[in-house]
């Protein structure tokens, strides 16, 4: 079966892909296998040349990529290059933490008269399935934050390409497997295939160890099942598009015109297409919240063209489910009339709407986006408390640190969110030691793991203990002189990689 | 609902024990939601004073609850005494691993010109349910490794009482309140419910956020099923009984008299009822490992007293699943005729009965064990791939360090166990920094967690950033100064927490 990408402007065919067949399948997951083997024996180091090799390909072949994402996505070449810029960082940053060690966990604890010499480490998981995201065809695309994580960590890949940029996955791939096999890496290290299917059987395959997955709530939680009915059970690392609430406090309303071209600006760009969109604002009554979020939206004038024709049809659905559920239309914008153009819009909700279980608390793919008021502080926290769990939240305060009401906020948010924002806006997650994109279910799938930040290489290694080994029994990494120079605790006391 | 435990040596009554009601464990959960509030804001070394009050008091109590537990488990007062050090050493190292902070992943990335400041941390994640087992009432019992490493993260523990030791949790549970109160701690820090239904439904409550188990495969992934199930599932951290493979290498040989003598020593001590027992002795042929195990086993004479009627009853049944799998009976205890004697037994099977799904594979918990040989460390090497994972393997290697076959053994064992132990036996498994006791899927339900050692806290939070937040705004623990003096990465580099 032939599947096929599509320009989201036009509506015209892109590229044709042919569908993994099960039979490349099963031979894609026996070189990963192999792969698998051959990784857990090289060190973060060398993996790190690899993962360099690959951000240098990507840089070279930039506008390139560039075009054959932006005529895939819609997305505009400066949003592109920007995004493919981070891809290129954070490519390299994985590398770097990789080479620090701390993802190893290594503990050495000497003999005592009582207890054995025990020493601990995390080994790579195996192979790892990536199914990355529609909306991030590079930062969270197939050589996004979950590929490059994981092979920083010692796993193998294979991709689902994401059947909205075939042409731009077929490329990647081509870039990654020269790139790598030139840097030293074994085939294997990288692999993707193509198709719903393909992608099912790959969760089932007895040699994939763990699945990473971007997208949607419906998505993620079907490959989860998926994994849980397996013999063997793997984990499942699903980031899900949320609400992502923002909370104007009282005092923080004093800058209600600025928020609200700040929230409108945010929710409308790249046709509101991200999982850390701001979906929910919630202002104090007297703000003008609503009056600020109109003036600016018809400023605005957003003509939202989306990244294929389900998701413009899903936007449609979206509105009209969130006016069934009690949220009224304010304003809507004119879009496209051909390709995948859908409405942006502003909605207004009374804070008693929003109840548990309702569609009201659930994301709106696409630029769409709620306004509702409150009265008290104590109100709007007891609504955020029946909110389901978000990536993101954000808090806008007073220009003063005196603000009384943060505390109370960010107390709720801290049960709700994998990352609380004050007076910044929730789109945008650059990696780095400190981050976390996660969140409590239904947010992801496994609350302790992240997409993006060091943390992320955390989700593909598993620990194991040796007692009583002699030194040259002990995988490299824990042998005496520690040879691969990585951060590691001996007999409790953290040791930290030399520089 | 009565429930009642009974005295294994003789099978009187011991104690009894009203079930939990619904309306109870309501309140208790409601309990413990409180003072996971409470408890989020605590210091680790305000934590860290509870638990050592915790195991002062057990300290003190120590002549009374080694006879309590021996009347309920006829484990012996020797091996209850030494398993009640054993607790009170873990209940003060894990505060100390709490105080350490390292648990924390604190890390903050101050602003740069194109990215915010962040700062990323773990909380506690809510109210833990522990389900001890019945084979260490102490080590892993309500007060055991889960609870202690809970408290320490910050969580408070409902521990679901093992019927077998009733008598025993309510002492416990009496000591743990009244110390920990003391000491400063809320009330619902701890508590402890009775019953089957009252267990389902500790894992079904809203405010349980994470289950910690040991025991069965079959009551381990019954939680697991009843969590995932929920409306927002949770976290199950279940270490089940596994069949703990010890590998004899040709060269090992050398010494099968004493690795005989050994293995015999450990599958009997306790009467078996270790997760860790090591059921199968895998030796090479012409290394007389049936006779001398047999030797061994007539030498030693055991006279298994179980736990419960119910285990004594699984034996024989184990026994005759085992012969009806291939597995031929060697020889056959004697055992009391009261209380709940059962038999240990010796069998032997063939390399070729050992595949994928044999009962063969699976552990049969009591004084049983099974001894096979083998030709060629290829053939064991295949063998040991088609074991489902196991907590533990032991491999016996020649004195110096030249073994040729122990490579490729311990690559094998790397894939399918949580920890290898060289030389020595599986059973004890010493709390420590570099300790792991866990291992791949059905050794327990989540392959990256340990039930023991300092990692045992990592299962009990959840990270959490923040980003462009005030000092103030920060939780304490992040705040600039170290107010709590623990270990953090600052702009990716970790300094560690002063001692």
């Amino acid at each position: 079966m032939q599947i096929t990408s599509f320009n989201p402007r036009t509506g015209h065919e892109v590229t044709s892909a042919s569908e993994t067949s099960s039979s490349d399948l099963v031979s894609t997951c026996a070189r990963a296998a192999q792969a698998a083997a051959t990784l857990r024996d090289t060190s973060p180091a060398e993996r790190r040349g690899w993962l360099n090799a690959l951000a240098d390909v990507l840089d070279k072949d930039r506008a390139n990529l560039v075009a054959v994402a932006d005529d895939e996505t819609a997305l505009g070449p400066a949003r592109l290059d920007s995004e493919l810029s981070k891809t290129i960082a954070q490519t390299r940053f994985y590398g770097d933490v990789a080479a620090e060690g701390s993802y190893l966990s290594l503990a050495v604890d000497d003999a005592t008269d009582t207890t054995p010499a025990m020493v601990r480490m995390c080994q790579p998981i195996g192979t790892v399935a990536v199914f990355g995201a529609s909306n991030f065809p590079f930062v969270l695309g197939a050589l996004g934050h979950d590929t490059a994580a994981a092979i920083a960590a010692g796993c193998p890949v294979i991709a689902k390409a994401h059947r909205a940029h075939l042409g731009l996955s077929l490329r990647l791939a081509e870039l990654a497997g020269s790139a790598m096999n030139d840097a030293g890496a074994p085939d294997g290290v990288f692999d993707i295939v193509f198709g719903h299917d393909a992608g099912v059987e790959l969760v089932r395959a007895p040699q994939v160890a763990a699945v990473a997955f971007t997208g949607s709530q419906s998505g993620g939680l079907a490959l989860w099942t998926i994994a849980n009915e397996r013999p063997i059970p793997i984990p499942v690392y699903a980031e899900m598009g949320t609400i992502n609430p923002v909370i104007v406090t009282p005092h923080g309303a004093a800058a209600m015109d600025e928020v609200a071209r700040g929230f409108v600006a945010t929710f409308t760009s790249s046709a509101g297409q991200y999982c850390t969109k701001p979906g929910l604002l919630l202002a104090p009554e007297g703000s003008e919240a609503l009056d600020r979020v109109l003036a600016a939206f018809r400023a605005a004038a957003p003509s939202p063209v989306m990244l294929t024709a389900s998701i413009a049809r899903s936007v449609h659905t979206g509105l009209a489910e969130m006016q069934a559920a009690g949220a009224t239309l304010i304003e809507e914008s004119t879009y496209a009339d051909i390709g995948y153009g859908a409405p942006a819009a502003v909605l207004e909700v009374s804070l008693s709407d929003i109840a548990p279980g309702s569609r009201l608390l659930e994301e709106c793919f696409g630029a769409v986006a709620v306004v509702c008021t409150y009265r008290t502080v104590e109100e709007v926290c007891a609504a955020l408390r029946t909110l389901q769990a978000s990536l993101v939240a954000a808090i806008f305060t007073g220009a003063d640190t005196s603000d009384p009401d943060v505390a109370a906020v960010v107390d709720v948010l801290e049960g709700k969110v994998g990352r609380v924002v004050f007076n910044g806006w929730t789109t945008g997650a650059p990696h780095g030691w400190a981050q976390n994109h996660g969140g409590p279910w239904p947010a992801t799938s496994n609350a302790s793991g992240t997409s993006i930040g060091a943390a992320a290489l955390d989700r593909f290694v598993r620990p194991i203990a040796f007692q009583s080994a002699a030194d040259q029994w002990l995988p490299r990494a824990a042998q005496p002189g520690n040879p691969w120079n990585v951060t590691r605790r001996v007999n409790g006391i953290l040791h930290r990689a030399t520089t």
